[in-house]
């Protein structure tokens, strides 16, 4: 039996795309093979769904899916966003773990995404985070949804390598309590990147805030940081996006760990 | 007067959202505020138009344009592409220069984005090189138009601050021939990008290549390059995106330039 979009699972599978939905049920989808393996690799996956074709194409997947269901291409289609999910979309527990589990792991790097609202920078900070070495990625205050589909695209995978906490945006006293210093980016901070990792004080372990773009960290979370730092501009541009500023800020801690 | 989408001069300057017609006309949009007046500074600004409350509010810009006139609401929208244009757009003179042009200035660092087809991705580059004080930013092969309304906004106005040449993918040898290393990035490079920064390699002037997320770099670029280099991965991810790789490339050299 192939599944259609009247099926009940198929129209339950569909309400996860609204993040209500995903609260109430503690449940995601993942497009795609490439997020798929990585889920299944996390087992997490609840069900899978695919086309015949997927199905067989990557009947590697399907085997080790608890449940692989074929469904209509109508079906896939009103279950994915993207234009081409390659026939592929898993059900998935979601993954998240409280900032004191994340902490007791003694992570060397940790990103914090303050307020973040954007679900394409959020998913970027957290793939470059999995990049550099980060043991977790916290989404603080009103962020985005880490299980929003975009967030999770742009995450390619990133998602099921590190802890992802949600937590208020109160996170600076349990950072610090952690052993981490905590280091704030801000376009006006008063300690330069490079200088920090020249002086050596990059080589402890460290968390990062990184806030949105149009508006930068919270006033509260600059104040509590250990330090507000900047990457240096060397040439016309006002400041440099997210995504670019995580990197740089996350690759140096990053280097000064090796 | 105030104009309408009907005027022939808003006409006109609507057909520079396509490319065929920015390419004939040698001009190109600049939207908002922010757009307009690093359009004002480089002197290209052919036109201005705003709505009434928007040249009033922005009285310094409509004082500086060459000609600036009232339009609708209605005909600012058919001119913008942002949900919040912010009431202003201008008609610009392209600035893209030529390779050698751009060269002859002796840049020590440049960037150049080969068959890059997202506008945002191609934007985001250009950010981030002018940031790390590039002097040049090349877009080789087939990539996307750097006056593309997207790119326009994702480069903040670092269109205007760095030499922009639009060429052929056959690059490497003029950019040798001006004295700079060719590194190419890859996934799997020889070199790391941390070994190179502490063996001195980053010391001298340096042109990057970056390829697409999809598809990396064109294997005749890779292969003309002085080192093929990746950036060193200490996470579960599998690679970083474009704006995130290229920052962390173009910052190590800046960083090795101070």
């Amino acid at each position: 039996m192939t599944f259609t979009t009247r099926t009940p699972r198929i129209v339950a599978a569909r309400r996860l795309q609204k993040r209500k939905d995903r609260d109430q049920g503690g449940r995601f989808l993942a497009e795609g093979p490439q997020a798929v393996r990585e889920a299944l690799a996390a087992g997490v996956v609840v069900e899978l769904f695919g086309t015949e074709a997927a199905l067989v194409r990557h009947g590697d997947l399907a085997l080790q899916a608890p449940v692989a269901s074929a469904v209509t291409e109508d079906a896939l289609e009103a279950l994915t966003e993207t234009v081409q999910p390659q026939g592929l979309v898993a059900v998935c527990e979601q993954v998240d773990v409280t900032l004191s589990e994340a902490l007791a792991k003694g992570p060397r790097l940790v990103a914090v995404a303050a307020e973040i609202r954007d679900p394409g920078n959020a998913g970027t900070v957290l793939r470059t985070a999995d990049a550099a070495g980060a043991g977790a990625v916290i989404f603080a205050g009103t962020a985005v949804d880490p299980y929003n589909g975009k967030c999770v695209r742009a995450s390619a995978g990133s998602l099921f390598h590190v802890d992802v906490v949600r937590t208020g945006l109160d996170v600076v006293g349990e950072l610090r309590a952690a052993g981490l210093q905590v280091l704030a980016t801000s376009g006006y901070g008063a300690d330069d990147l490079d200088t920090l990792l020249d002086d050596g004080v990059l080589a402890g372990p460290t968390a990062w805030l990184f806030g949105s773009e149009a508006h930068g960290l919270p006033r509260e979370l600059l104040d509590a940081a250990d330090r507000q730092v900047r990457v240096p501009i060397y040439g016309g541009a006002e400041s440099l996006n997210l995504a670019a500023a995580a990197a740089v800020c996350l690759y140096a801690s990053a280097r000064a760990h090796r």
